[in-house]
């Protein structure tokens, strides 16, 4: 079981669909803990209680239900409403191969985290996820970006109190970034920086790094450092790798993984949404490809 | 883990109220397994399937969460919406001390059937169910008589394969019936007839029917009978009783349930809706403390 958890338009449903894409829809099955929602839009509004507390959330049921999901139980699960803020008619949820856990709270309790077999955390620079909610918001959940605005501000003690702190508990942290120090940069280009705790085995890393390496250009870098104190990988992507370089990485990661690079749609992975167009970004194919490989791994582990 | 189980409108809802009452509504929780249903009036109109066909319901999470209530775990119940036939949000049930389930599938499965302490079926004549049900649906259920029974036609097939078979897993089975050939009598006087299957114990049976019995007027009367080729006991009690030796059997069952009888609300048992009046029947009553009673004692003994 995969876990990709992260605040508010973190990326996490475009990190998710890629990776369901690699494995084949009808192997994965994807879920959204945001639908363990306790009270709806209004009665949020009423209680001036933000979904991201925990009291918010069926926490108690979201822990039963990553339980039965792990031991591949079939569970009913509530439905949220996005667009209109409502709860709904619950649906049923059958556990196939693989299983993928996105949302706010996925590691807010100790039994939900034993669920998992890779726990992700997205970690994109605040200022880079706020432009990215008021996008998403205003386009898809018909809020206005004011609404988006004060909302922010209302969810700041939250974020900090419970979706941060589920950063320490992920086995990977993901951190899409521009180069430099503006936002204002071509979508697609984006670095990423991904902490690989030594939890999980990563054994194509540095393989990874010598490989792509072409004289002093090296689009893909692995250091060690430190992550919260304790030490870490941490690999660093550039999203303007060329995609002949990122064809290579991902031979490399296929090869590593024992499977036969061929069955992999290329355009699977690394498509996302800019405005009405779908583009691609090669950081965010490798990062997909890289959990990918994790899980494929952990499942062969487990 | 009480049980009752019986078709539409074989009196379920009458039965389980008088028993919340006994024990109190704060030490019970009742469940209604019809909450499981998989489609909504409409689509079962399309379907032509009807909510008796396990296919209609959602089985498998029924089962599911019958094992985890009866394990002391809270869930999340889908909720059907009677009124319109519609499905609605689920809510949180927390089972407490009592956890009564009624509804028209409950003993399907054998996995659902070792949920239970106490297994109980209603049995009405087919007649007075009928009558019942015309009387419910079109009152409280937005339909004409007409369609209750092409309605009942409909559903008649399932009935029969479905919900009779459960009789046969029932430890306790209760027919309501009039004294006589004729329905047209007061509901209030109506008779019961009650099966126990000899895998509970019932000590005080034999007790009852003599301390009640004035020279030879037997309004309680216990006797061997087979009941689907096996040895069972039967009890039958008059509807007509007089409340004084209604009275007397109940201090009897409290007794030797070890209880103190002046707990117990007299007016909390025995009531049912007589179209706008709610009246008092002694043979309702009596079942009612005699599942209260075998209830108790399973989870004495469990």
């Amino acid at each position: 079981m995969l876990g990709i958890a992260g605040d508010s338009a973190a990326g996490k449903t475009t990190l998710t669909r890629g990776i369901v894409n690699v494995f084949g829809a009808e192997r994965v099955t994807a879920v959204c803990v945001d639908d363990y929602h306790r009270y709806d839009r209004e009665q949020r509004k009423e209680l001036t209680i933000t979904p991201l507390n925990p009291e918010c959330n069926y926490i108690g049921i979201m822990e039963q239900h990553l339980r039965l999901l792990a031991a591949g139980e079939t569970i009913l699960k509530p439905v949220y409403g996005h667009s209109h803020g409502t709860l709904e008619a619950p649906e049923l949820i059958e556990p196939r191969d693989i299983v993928v856990i996105e949302g706010l709270l996925p590691y807010h309790t100790k039994a939900m985290r034993h669920c998992f077999d890779v726990k992700v955390y997205l970690d994109p620079p605040e200022d880079l996820r706020r432009r990215w909610k008021i996008t998403r918001d205003c386009t898809k959940r018909n809020y206005d970006e004011e609404q988006v605005l004060a909302d922010l501000e209302r969810r700041e003690p939250d974020s900090e109190a419970f979706i941060r702190p589920q950063r320490e508990h992920a086995d990977i942290v993901v951190r899409f970034h521009p180069p430099g120090p503006s936002l204002d940069v071509d979508a697609a280009t984006l670095d990423v920086r991904v902490v690989l705790r030594p939890v999980l085995p990563h054994p194509y890393l540095m393989e990874l790094a010598e490989k792509t390496r072409v004289r002093s250009f090296e689009p893909i870098r692995i250091s060690l450092a430190r992550d919260g104190g304790k030490p870490a990988d941490v690999m660093e992507v550039q999203g303007s790798m060329p995609s002949d370089v990122s064809a290579t990485v991902e031979d490399i990661i296929w090869e590593g993984m024992g499977l036969d690079g061929h069955d992999l749609q290329r355009d699977a992975i690394g498509s996302f949404q800019d405005g009405e167009k779908t583009r691609r970004s090669e950081s965010l194919a490798l990062t997909q490809l890289l959990l990918v490989a994790q899980t494929a791994s952990a499942k062969d582990n487990g």
